[in-house]
């Protein structure tokens, strides 16, 4: 099984995503477990505060350490072999191959950046360090659900067909998809290729082989 | 103003991404507008199905185009500038400068489709297909709710500081961030480094420039 424990600030904003979704069904079936950690419960002061300004001048407040060690380390606490994962722009582009490489059998956690940065010294107890592309986001709340999706529907039997996974865009290398088309044959004078229409197999294969776009 | 106009069968998986973090800041401000279209009520027959097999055989359900064209126009009869957004793999891959040159003054229909595909006669009523990168995801819900962060962020007032989405990360092309420090000085033996402590700003400008990443 696999498991997730998010650190964030905004489980409001994400967990209804792992509730409904197709990530429900992987958990309803015992194949991957979700879990929050609320970084504000680690924060300082009185305000529980989890940023600060950053040395030297700036815009912007910055992740502290201290909050996102505890945190970290109250997970690790109960699962030593946890290992962690900080979407970043600074960090591996996140791509099918990496999706399907990442071992099923273990526990991530993801911490949730703040959009404005974090100190330096947090990425020395991160494992993985992830881009999801060359965009910025307010926070890595997206980022840790698309490293999730991607990597939950993947394992077998979270898929309605099993072998739907293997035959998408990416699966078998760089891939895309051929055109697809489903009923009616024909809408608003736009008709299916009569080849996909004939029934020869064959036929079908060659012609999805040489529409199928290249990355 | 920008407005988002959502078609999907997943409401609520992600509308409260959109009422929590700094979406719903957008939202308050009246900078953003986020609306909901249920793919759903343009199903067909007495089950309002949306999709069907691939003609030519295949694993996989495809979304139909009926209820999509239909969707769609249900809101363009209301504002015929509206322009469609199709999450897709086959999409021109998403980045900062397509973020920032996309046009806020304007209203975005995205279309969140299917994990196993769609009708390729779909493409006839998209203006812009869009990647948000190699890996494959459940459905469009997660790239829309990306884009539209991304874009959101972007305009002027969203942030609290005005000049915080400027100087980050990919903002002036390829630059990454330089690493960045908050207090203390010191966390378990980690120091942060000497000269973003000494004031001396020219000195912190050139060792900042230093460690800027590049893409």
């Amino acid at each position: 099984m696999i498991k997730f424990t998010i650190i964030t600030l905004f489980r409001e904003a994400i967990e209804p995503y792992l509730k409904t979704s197709m990530m429900w069904k992987a958990v309803d079936k015992g194949l991957a477990e979700f879990d929050f950690v609320n970084l504000r419960d680690f924060g300082l002061g009185p305000h529980k505060s989890v940023d600060d300004t950053p040395y030297g001048g700036g815009d912007g407040m910055l992740l502290r350490c201290e909050p996102v060690f505890t945190a970290i380390e109250s997970v690790k606490a109960k699962d030593p072999e946890a290992k962690v994962i900080l979407p970043t722009p600074v960090g591996e582009i996140w791509n099918q191959k990496l999706a399907k490489e990442l071992p099923i059998d273990a526990h991530y956690i993801i911490l949730c950046p703040h959009y404005e940065g974090y100190d330096e010294r947090i990425l020395s107890i991160v494992d993985y360090k992830i881009s999801l592309g060359k965009y910025v986001l307010t926070g890595g709340e997206l980022p840790a659900l698309i490293i999730i999706d991607s990597v939950v529907r993947l394992i077998p039997g979270v898929l309605g067909g099993e072998t739907s996974a293997e035959i998408e865009s990416f699966s078998d290398g760089d891939n895309l998809e051929y055109p697809q088309y489903t009923k009616p044959a024909e809408f608003r004078g736009m008709e299916v290729p009569e080849i996909l229409l004939s029934g020869n197999h064959g036929e079908i294969d060659r012609w999805r082989k040489e529409h199928s776009g290249k990355l």
